[in-house]
């Protein structure tokens, strides 16, 4: 693992048999690195990110050295000059197949933010879709993964395609018993009065968000109340207001969830940007 | 796609942003190849499976050029001369994320069988392992990927492990309103009395099973009733016998499921086995 260090180009470095490819067995973390017209970088939230993804291989039972990945990240980012918004993709897989020892394959990624993801920044349209369990399927069964950032990722990709052939921006998956719980690459936030809230992590099988969670930080230093809850689908029409928030694209107000229009507060949507990457 | 034919120890062929490395966005298919000691081969239901192979791909709006996998399956197994038993594996992903125009990544592999999975062959205890869902979950919602051989299995790997951890040889998914699906690599077929039966595809997300299906037709043509129906767990203490079938593994009486030790019938073992492959 960790082997290479930084290569332009590299060419194919994955094999055949590796069971990140053949099974989707292993995990991955990402955050944003942002680059200053004066060459300054900033990865957000590195420390939470890099701690996320040991939990992840800790569930997966994969050894992950966070001192040698801090050794490769210090050296990417240094290596990136390209000035605006990038993603820094970390990932971590089982290994191959065929190797006897079976060392783990570690891999990072370093990709420009394309347009279409800061466009979303604007305001997007979601479609509930139901993510087929109970929003308390995940207690005591941790085979299912829940909260792991696997690079299991085949049903969130295919709820975007779901999402295009609906004509909106994306997609916020609920639950079979009809309680909201997360986008399939983003936490949902949202927003009674002057009180904050986020779907609830125990049972749920939801990501940790990142994000989510530095937005709370910073909404409660600054007085605002905030709460883990499990939101009716039912209540969607009678939120303030509600947001998507990931590394990422960041934080995207949510202008309609399925027929119902939301409002949209310009001033919410600042503090919790602000929140976000404080 | 399809690009190199077949490679002997070809090193690294896979980039590291293939979205079938980076999300599990992609589908594969497996079989069995038989090596006779005089050289001849066979491979069980390759029709069937590459069918299965395009219904998969399909699912995730991915071409798949069936004609392109025959030429490259009869040069591949006809380079393979290793006696025994084999799993030739086909893999497609929806291709690089950089790359523009986006062709599809296409990959076949033949590996021998291993002794774990043959000695299985003699019996198998399993543990009953809630999968989170009712077994109507996947009724209208394609998103789910149900009946899908997706990339994204590190679900079916956890499984996997927890068995190790419960200390038997496989699991045995349930749903949550507690009927028998599907183990996570193989089909469940059971018997009472003189009749076989399987879980039902409609609503539950199992996969169609190959093996399972050539087992019914060999068995509906020697008289036996077969059907698709829906077990609750709570029957199986009173089964009179229960196989997993997969391609691989082939026919594995279940000599246990949790604390409930099932009979055995070694008579029909051996017609399961020859219908599976007949």
């Amino acid at each position: 693992m960790l082997g290479r260090g930084v290569v332009d180009d590299p060419g194919p470095l994955v094999h055949v048999d590796d069971l990140g490819l053949t099974r989707g067995d292993g995990c991955f973390d990402a955050t944003r690195l942002v680059v200053g017209d004066d060459g300054s970088t900033r990865v957000d939230h590195l420390d939470a990110h890099l701690e996320r993804f040991q939990r992840s291989a800790a569930a997966l039972d994969l050894e992950c050295d966070l001192s040698a990945w801090r050794e490769l990240i210090a050296k990417a980012v240094a290596a990136w000059v390209v000035p605006g918004e990038a993603v820094l993709r970390v990932m971590l897989t089982r290994g191959r197949e065929s190797a006897p020892s079976r060392p783990v394959t570690g891999l990072l990624t370093i990709t420009p933010l394309d347009a279409h993801t800061i466009r979303a920044r604007r305001g997007i349209r979601v479609a509930t879709l139901d993510r087929g369990h109970a929003a308390d399927a995940f207690t005591d069964a941790p085979w299912l993964l829940g909260g792991v950032k696997t690079l299991s990722y085949a049903i969130n990709v295919a709820a975007g395609r779901e999402a295009a052939r609906r004509g909106v921006d994306d997609t916020l998956f609920v639950s079979s018993d009809r309680y909201v719980l997360e986008a399939p690459r983003a936490a949902f936030i949202w927003r009674r009065g002057e009180r904050l809230a986020t779907t609830r992590l125990e049972g749920t099988g939801i990501l940790a968000s990142i994000s989510q969670a530095a937005i709370f930080r910073g909404a409660a230093a600054d007085g605002v109340a905030v709460t883990d809850d499990l939101l009716p689908v039912d209540d969607i029409p009678h939120l303030d207001g509600a947001w998507l928030a990931s590394s990422g694209r960041g934080v995207a107000p949510v202008l309609a969830v399925d027929e119902f229009v939301l409002p949209v507060d310009e001033r919410w949507t600042a503090d919790l940007r602000r929140w976000s990457t404080a």
